[in-house]
């Protein structure tokens, strides 16, 4: 244990970079409930998702036992153009809130997408490549996911089509360009393109999309696409195991230090930060050797956690994809225009859900209006302007560096800011003009878009 | 001298990080020329700048002969949250390449003003501050200086207005939106707010600014308001001084490893990235221990170096600020709409002019599409999507690279990328549907504005 100075910005040495992904379903006694066939209701076999996924995706996919997979070579290469990502000591924030807390965070924001999302984004491009595809097709909410597997498809050489949560698409123009920039194709969902999006269209005339909505149209279109596969940004446990680089970084960097943070916190859409960001330290309360708080954050617009049920549902609005067992506000529950667009989904990652119902791991919702102001805040402050996303996380982070200042407590806190808000000046304005609402769902409405859950015994 | 591995992406540690700015001045035998009175063709006294310019800055603008100034900590404490810069060694782009050059960059895009331009924002602020002001006014072009000024005002409390060329204003919609996330002021230039501004207005009705413009009425603000001052972001001699952390940050990493670059090369619009960027290394050049080649690249449209003359000028169109000796095009010089917004400046600066007019820097100019053609296969390969005004840089460093793989030389190259162009999508957009002209100014042209120049004895 280093007892030196803490640096305000630690990075670690391309040695120090993870060498495999760390799969937290290997240390839980109780397995995230298996994605189910949604005709038989039976757990689905690898054969009956290699329409839909890539194969090397598949295998991780339904691997709850492999404690480490190694990154291939390709992978890390690209990893060492931006990452390791900073663990910033936000000593200016601390000495602002004049709170004895200690904060930290893991800045995933330094890359041209902008956010986490490249992370999940090479490797669900590289096992395309290495399976001979053409290309790949996915959603993208906030546009962070679709940018970042823009890039990797063109690193790899692979076509990309992107299906855009209109609303997003709508909001963010220029995220198009980027896309564009990397070689994408980009359509706003719901679109007429697909079956399932003229479905949507014809049944919600005014839609302004969602992620459910955009996820059924990229499968359709990789299903009816030969030499195509569907990836997706979240959710899935594959997801989550390559976003464990985040978590293993800062763990390496803390350790380096002989920090054990207290709380460890982390914005909640559909579990990809915040299940990459917490896998190792969750991985050691798991099996006994420390305790750490965990907090996911959601918005009040979308509260999946706080506000859903634990149980089966589709993960996509037009019913293709397999069944999950997750927290779910029900697949035809489509938020409110919330200008966190990464954090619009109705559902969680199956692996999160388990944990936090087992009680391993605690969950709030925020409003929006409360997160811009906390957003505003952090940027004067530290000098990034966060996204949207982040800034959930962040609000929770001021609220519980506060509280040990009232407490006196020196807690150590760690949240994760999964990246920058350039492209979400549309919603920054509204803030500023006092145009921003909070949308909140009703019980009644939440009731009804439950009573639509499939029955599964 | 180190020989291992050299990593993809050198960062300093704390320790390492520069305590004192470079003063390039103080090694040159032959000193820029000095600042003149417009009236009495004088040179200004540290009393006449007192006025328009902060008080620490007027000394540091004056002084040609202290090497190092140190940095004082406020100001190294802001720097610890974005500094150090990556030096990053640009593998994927050597290989894609397929060159025998060692291809360097330093890379000052990530901090949320998105340039390097917040180096010397926050030193410009520091010394308004201490001087007890109210405030500063300033001009901004492509929109960085202002959003690092306003982030750098936010952070010593201090109240910033901002006029920012038209064209830019225009362009770049969500540029305003992080300035007033920070607290300035932004107002498109020419505006009728000042005199100067109407006079522009007047005479010129559809123009789409420049930064000459918008400097007039930033100075004609901050004189004729109570507690401001005018502050600037490139061409002085002071903000060159700021800027050399760029370039003694990026000395030290590459003396860490033993590395000489052979050529070094910087956009230049003022002057301030590419006279940071070289400073040390013009330093040793200067006192014969060491020689590099030094590449300054400018704009087809907006050629100041390669096609100007060498001779004292007014710094704005208004002709309210001192004469200085530069390479310029004549103050009333209004580029074409260029989509490099930062490299629209008329003149040069007189450091950097001297040390050209001396034989000791080259300079080239390059296309617009040219420059873009750059960018996007820049982005593609090293996943960094660049400013235009940085991929002036990129363009040369690239050719340069292509002529060592020609001749099969093992050339070390380095380079600004200066900063980040995700608020230049719309410069993009119009690259990518093939509506981006090549604008160059004809000899006529650039005669007819010479005419004009103020006659010095």
């Amino acid at each position: 244990m280093k007892t030196e100075h803490i640096p305000y910005k630690i990075y670690l040495t391309e040695d120090e970079l993870p060498k495999a992904w760390y799969n937290l379903r290997a240390d839980m006694k109780q397995k995230p409930a298996p994605l189910l066939n949604p005709g038989t209701h039976q757990p689905m076999k690898a054969e009956e998702l290699a329409g839909v996924f890539c194969e090397g995706l598949i295998a991780q996919e339904l691997d709850n036992d492999t404690a480490y997979f190694p990154i291939p070579e390709e992978i890390l290469t690209f990893y060492k153009m931006y990452r390791p990502s900073p663990l910033v000591r936000a000593y200016c924030l601390e000495e602002k809130l004049g709170t004895p807390a200690k904060i930290y965070y893991k800045f995933e924001g330094n890359n041209t997408s902008g956010s986490h999302k490249l992370n999940s984004a090479i490797a669900q491009a590289y096992y395309a490549k290495k399976q001979g595809l053409k290309g790949v097709t996915t959603e993208t909410g906030a546009g962070q996911w679709g940018t970042a597997l823009s890039m990797a498809c063109s690193y790899f050489d692979l076509d990309c089509k992107v299906y855009m949560v209109k609303c997003s698409y709508e909001q963010k123009p220029f995220r198009r360009e980027v896309m564009r920039t990397y070689g994408a194709s980009v359509t706003p969902s719901p679109s007429m393109e697909t079956e399932v999006g003229r479905k949507i269209l014809a049944e919600h005339p005014g839609t302004t999309g969602s992620l459910g909505c955009a996820i059924s149209e990229a499968v359709e279109k990789a299903v009816t696409s030969e030499g195509y596969r569907y990836v997706l940004g979240s959710v899935l446990n594959q997801v989550l195991l390559h976003q464990s680089v985040i978590g293993l970084e800062a763990k390496t960097a803390l350790d380096n230090f002989g920090v054990k943070p207290d709380i460890i916190i982390g914005c909640a859409g559909g579990g990809s930060n915040l299940g990459g960001l917490i896998a190792p330290f969750m991985g050691e309360k798991l099996r006994g050797e420390e305790d750490y708080r965990f907090i996911a954050v959601e918005p009040a617009s979308c509260p999946s956690f706080t506000r859903g049920v634990y149980a089966y549902d589709f993960c996509d609005t037009g019913m293709v994809c397999p069944l999950a067992k997750m927290y779910t506000l029900g697949s035809d529950f489509i938020p409110s225009a919330n200008h966190a667009g990464g954090l619009r989904y109705h559902g969680m990652s199956s692996t999160l859900s388990e944990l936090y119902h087992q009680g391993l791991m605690e969950a709030v919702s925020v409003k929006q209006t409360d997160v811009f102001k906390a957003a505003e805040y952090f940027a004067r402050v530290e000098g990034i302007l966060p996204a949207p996303e982040s800034a959930h996380a962040i609000r929770v982070a001021i609220d519980e560096a506060v509280k040990c200042k009232e407490t006196g407590e020196e807690k150590t806190i760690l949240f994760g800011l999964t990246g920058t808000g350039y492209f979400d000046m549309v919603a920054y304005e509204r803030f500023h003009d006092g145009q921003m609402d909070d949308f909140i769902p009703t019980d009644e409405e939440l009731a009804a878009y439950r009573s639509k859950l499939p029955k599964v015994d």
